[in-house]
């Protein structure tokens, strides 16, 4: 199971041509850039959170994205209402835990989902994962925003094993760490950074690739892999974060099997 | 009833001159483009949701869009108010019925506000016209996404009869259905359709034109060429999705008569 | 107390080296463009609105932003607890009245959080200003919305005596109100109008400011002259609206003390 341009630009073109549905169950802030990118890349997004009608929207649905951005009661419900479809249906559900650890209401809704239904893939950056892992062990050691994806391998294998999800852990180097596997991204720039919401647009497309490749791990590594290349695409050309935006979702719209080829960057698994 | 350059611009400017301001209750996906499409047009936009003030907000504002896209049981309760609110004061009310037909609770919220209060024009793609026709006989046959616009006109004959709504039925070719009159639009670019809310945005453009003109199936129509024009040209110049977000809405800012006179593409009327 | 290039610059300095935290409770049009300004300027956002969580995020806040302009009770609710939280731990409070005056719930909304907490700084357009002071003293002249931004001086000196708050006032002429102290800020752009959500971008941008500098007139100066600066620069070269986002936030992205002491435009305290 190693990722190849070949093998990504196999699933990009699946996306294309069979345009899964992915409904998301997002925060306000990142829902048009989440919807614009699943539409950039060749996917058809679907955003639904109400309880009368997330299980019917699952019920058409290819995979489930849910993020915690900005949570309230009503929505909490209705994630876990869509999370047990999901696994009832048989289809990818990513989970986002978005600002995990942050507030206790954050880490205890997504430990409160994760213990209803084990998520296919998990993506965060360290300082979440490292929160979901922490919370789950009774810990209470600080999390600290800016620890390096690397830091928080051990908690991801930890994840992975008590929930069998593949566990993706955003950075400058991405880990996607599976049963017995860690693969390392190494695409993406540093203007990403100054851009909301790429990091849930990242979990989106996890839901697009795991819609059709069900090898999860790799799934996950090439939706991150795809984000890194339109993303570093778009920031050589990019004055600030208005342009990377917008040549982002070009890029994204526009990638070619060449440009997996030239610059698809697989980091050693730190494992 | 037939469509002009000449009118379509004296609706323009009427728009530019007058800044209605528009009342919107629509998706959190598409507010900030919808919001920022009326803008560039030349119109207020408002968006107001809380039973509290909706009622309040109608009462200022020149016409009311209703969309249905990110549903939920306050926001239907208030689009019940505010459609209220708007048929006694005579404005106009425009309805997109979006995803109507993927889920139960679209379809009958859409079908109960119709029952209520009479769209002045309902604006959707082909597969929601039909779905929102097909509920209302009774009749269960499935709804594909894909069915072009022009399957969909018998069942806006039958909305405009029993609501006497215009309807509006986007695709390729737009279709807009009155009393004995159908318009087709043949303005557009395929380009639009990897962009979120764009449909949204044509019926928030509606909106506008029918607050400064009452004759409503030449008011969408305006509304629809108006889109397909600054759509078209963005696409023009646009590598992608993310440009062509951009440029739309420089060219709907900067449109000009011209423009209108040299793109306007009325399509044989199909009906 | 006056602004120069130079105060400017170290404020901006600050932000970009401390990257503090700004927590907001906005309305959903205008989220993910007042995250992507905070980030563009260096700050780092995050919205939260949920009851189960705002004291939370408030504790690990540099600053609190309210913004009303798309409200319903339960986030009525959660502000009061945010803002009281944020007066409990003594840091700035700014406050949106985003379309006081146009609705009685929302003057009203208004009314019951100022007299709950004095807000650190109050940014509004003038009719917003007009409408507090207003509604607080009791009269009912009408507000119109296209006041002038000096009409509302004695309005913005009556709220700074009563609840001891920076009164901004943005317009043609930003003017900046606080104990015994008018600045006239005259940078901008008349285009800057056309995009949804400056003057919500302006607000969060206050609270950047006035997370790393307590000097709080000061500070609202600093933050409408960058957001003017920026503005500006961005219109110069925008052919319409949808360009000028995005070049807006890859000036504030790349601002630099030149910048600051080519373009500082201060006007004659006109109070």
């Amino acid at each position: 199971m190693s990722i190849t341009p070949e093998n990504t630009w196999a699933s990009v073109s699946a996306i294309r041509d069979q345009a899964p549905l992915i409904h998301n169950i997002t925060n306000y802030v990142v829902m048009n850039s989440t919807a614009n990118a699943l539409l950039a890349l060749g996917a058809s997004p679907v955003m639904a959170h109400a309880q009368e009608e997330v299980e019917d929207m699952v019920n058409i649905a290819s995979a489930l994205v849910i993020n915690i951005g900005t949570l309230s009661a009503p929505w909490v419900e209705a994630m876990g209402s869509a999370a047990r479809k999901a696994a009832g249906r048989g289809i990818p559900l990513v989970l986002d835990p978005v600002g995990a650890g942050a507030t206790a209401y954050r880490t205890q809704t997504v430990r409160k989902l994760m213990d209803t239904v084990s998520p296919t893939i998990i993506r965060g950056n360290a300082s979440e994962i490292l929160a979901l892992a922490t919370s789950e062990k009774g810990e209470t050691k600080g999390v600290d925003a800016t620890e390096s994806s690397q830091n928080a391998i051990e908690a991801a294998h930890w994840l992975n094993e008590r929930y069998g999800s593949t566990v993706c852990i955003s950075g400058e180097t991405d880990f996607i760490v599976g049963d017995q596997v860690v693969i390392g991204i190494g695409n993406g720039h540093p203007l990403m950074t100054r851009v909301t919401g790429l990091g849930c647009t990242a979990s989106a497309l996890c839901g697009a690739f795991a819609a059709v490749n069900s090898s999860f791990p790799l799934a996950a590594a090439q939706a991150m892999a795809v984000m890194g290349i339109a993303g570093e695409m778009a920031a050589e050309i990019s004055p600030g974060p208005g342009s990377l935006q917008l040549h982002f979702l070009d890029f994204l719209y526009r990638l070619t099997k060449d440009d997996l080829a030239r610059r698809l960057r697989i980091s050693a698994g730190a494992g």
